[in-house]
């Protein structure tokens, strides 16, 4: 298999690490806007490195990165930069003729009346436009395919493969006791993405109303995660598996629920209040003159870069899927879970945990497609496959999953 | 009298307002940095704006003002602006050997080592460091003659001249019920100095110890405030009461509270987690390359302007002392309070009722020195003179004071 990989960030440096183990693996082009870092992800691989080499490319350049799938000859495009580039990159790979993976989808847009009440523009929408031409061509677009979602849907099949006769609810719950040493206030994950994600109305389906959305921190719940990490609140955010599971697996409800914990959710309500969150710029006095620039982006420059947090990091982060249903007749609760201890994944791949645990799963999916165990041609999202391959697959790879009956 | 008003922002413009409707003064010149500030101030009195005169000045140009003093023949300087022009003022009034009064006194700098233990530069302490070259020269320089510091060191002083024998506490408490429609978070102040007050170091005094530092919020109370504004949670602050008062009453301890409420203490503490209050500009990519902008700036920028939301605001503001001690071998103690109905200091004088009750205060001080009735030399806050006639004047002027016995 020969994978073009766009983006050499965390995400994208920790698939280089978890790839270069893996034999399946004939080449991977790292590629990122920055040569350097690109180049940083390959030399950093040392011996495991010459199966991987480093080229620059603009995410959002269509035809430059058609170009590259073509000159490598390259059978997969997968995707590790933020959802501002999916439809690019989709768009590059359909173009090519290539199998693309991403780890999150096509941007949403609010409904311009309702925005807590109805989906306007859902997360994938655009991705899903194009589902028949992709299927017409027998090509395969496998999308949302990091942990959550990704995992966290691979979760939900095999629920519904072995597990239950019918689900009542499926919830996707994401919790971490995630603490940097000398930091009282220090997000493990991107700030802009954190503020994009939390404020955009949340979305839910249920089966009679289909998707809709709620105001922003909805259903608060203290959802108990395994392993030491106790109690934290969650509420609702919008995600990709609300919109993927409901399109493959049958079931009444699906919420995904972020433990964000009280503190977090209180800091980004106050954001949201002073107006901090917005993208649009504001007109400030600066040293030479009045400048114009994103409050967000201040919020985000204010705050230590999250990838270079992993040595001074310490604690667990858990993602999994709660099931409710019935199985023989009988009430049945589960949570199917992947714990990563930061400890553990900086001493073997140097890789932050939440980093890392994003970027195992494309790299099981690929040894997944290369060895034939997966197929599938259209816009897929994980839940469409056979989950058991999977979930054996990534207890090889020496990050085994686990489930607790409530 | 003739006086050079330097500063006609909100509480300059509320001075001309008050000032234009008593005889005492002979003339004012209105000066600010920004001519129209100036000029549309001195425009707002219509018929009774005959003794008033706009020019420009620099408050930070210690010469220009010093000449604008002496061509305009000056008695005395009123210095109306933000704190960081204290001293320029206070050495211009001094050159022109005129009286000088203000209503914020110069700035603190944090002690090195050990900030919430020790005090550094307090506040006023540039402005008492001269108080021998006053005295000596015979002129008068009274600091602290707002509203708090101001009438609130005029309660310390009247409570130990008629209502105490021995005072164990005087404990100045700010609050307010003051909400703007439409909006859901407004601060009724600018923001750039609330944060500069509540995030430097609380001084505190006591007898045996002098003045010292706490943490920032320290001490939280909830105290009810009189005329329907009710509890409110307060908090110690640094302010000048606290640097006055030991100076001229005999009291075992001295404190201000400001009364920010839960949500508003939460909301500067998100901030200075965030790093959000800090000054020294960050680099942010901005739509023309990467700018250099101060976080607090951004933060002003995204609120807005609390002296233009006079209209939207509703609600009452109250200063006060609170008095704890013995009076004829009892146990006494008593809350001497001024209150503000936006919605009055609005209709009689187009003016917030913050601002409005800040400029009050030294126009009825004026008054006292124009005939006589308060004399000094040296750098005196307001509690180093005679509180009854200052007392009975500001209920002449329309503004009663009120006494709660707790």
């Amino acid at each position: 298999m020969r994978v073009l990989l766009v983006g050499a960030g965390g995400v994208g440096t920790a698939i280089t690490r978890i790839a270069a183990r893996r034999p399946f693996l004939d080449t991977m082009i790292v590629t990122d806007y920055d040569r350097a870092r690109a180049e940083a992800a390959v030399a950093s691989l040392g011996d495991r490195g010459d199966r991987f080499r480093a080229e620059r490319v603009d995410a959002g350049d269509e035809e430059a990165v058609t170009a590259l799938l073509r000159r490598h000859a390259c059978d997969v495009l997968l995707n590790a930069t933020d959802p501002r580039f999916v439809m690019p990159l989709f768009r590059a790979a359909r173009a090519a003729g290539v199998t693309y993976l991403d780890m999150a989808m096509s941007l949403s847009r609010p409904h311009p009346e309702r925005p807590y009440e109805e989906c306007g523009v859902k997360l994938g929408d655009a991705q899903f436009a194009q589902a028949a031409e992709w299927e017409g061509s027998g090509t395969l677009a496998l999308v949302g395919m990091g942990v959550e979602p990704g995992l966290s849907d691979v979760f939900a099949r095999h629920a519904a493969d072995e597990l239950f006769d019918e689900i009542e609810e499926i919830g996707i719950r994401d919790g971490a006791d995630l603490t940097v040493d000398g930091l009282v206030f220090a997000p493990s994950f991107s700030i802009w993405t954190t503020i994009e994600e939390c404020l955009n109305p949340p979305v839910v389906y249920e089966a009679e109303r289909g998707w809709f959305t709620t105001e922003p921190f909805s259903e608060p719940e203290v959802f108990d995660f395994p392993e030491g990490i106790g109690p934290v609140e969650c509420v609702n955010v919008e995600h990709e598996e609300v919109l993927l599971v409901p399109r493959w697996i049958d079931a009444r409800r699906v919420t995904f629920k972020y433990g964000l914990g009280t503190e977090f959710i209180d800091t980004l309500k106050t954001l949201h209040l002073l107006g901090l969150d917005r993208t649009e710029p504001v007109t400030v006095a600066g040293p030479g003159g009045p400048v114009a620039v994103s409050p967000r982006d201040v919020v985000a420059a204010c705050l230590p870069d999250p990838a270079a947090l992993g040595e001074r990091m310490r604690g667990k982060t858990c993602a999994g899927t709660l099931v409710r249903g019935l199985k023989d007749g009988k009430r049945r609760e589960v949570y199917l879970y992947h714990v990563v201890d930061n400890q553990w994944s900086m001493a073997e791949y140097g890789c932050q945990a939440v980093v890392w645990q994003t970027a195992i799963n494309p790299v099981v999916a690929l040894e997944l497609l290369a060895s034939g165990n997966w197929t599938g041609k259209g816009v897929l999202g994980p839940e469409a496959f056979p989950a058991r391959p999977f979930l054996n697959l990534l207890t090889e790879y020496g990050s085994p999953w686990g489930m607790r009956e409530q």
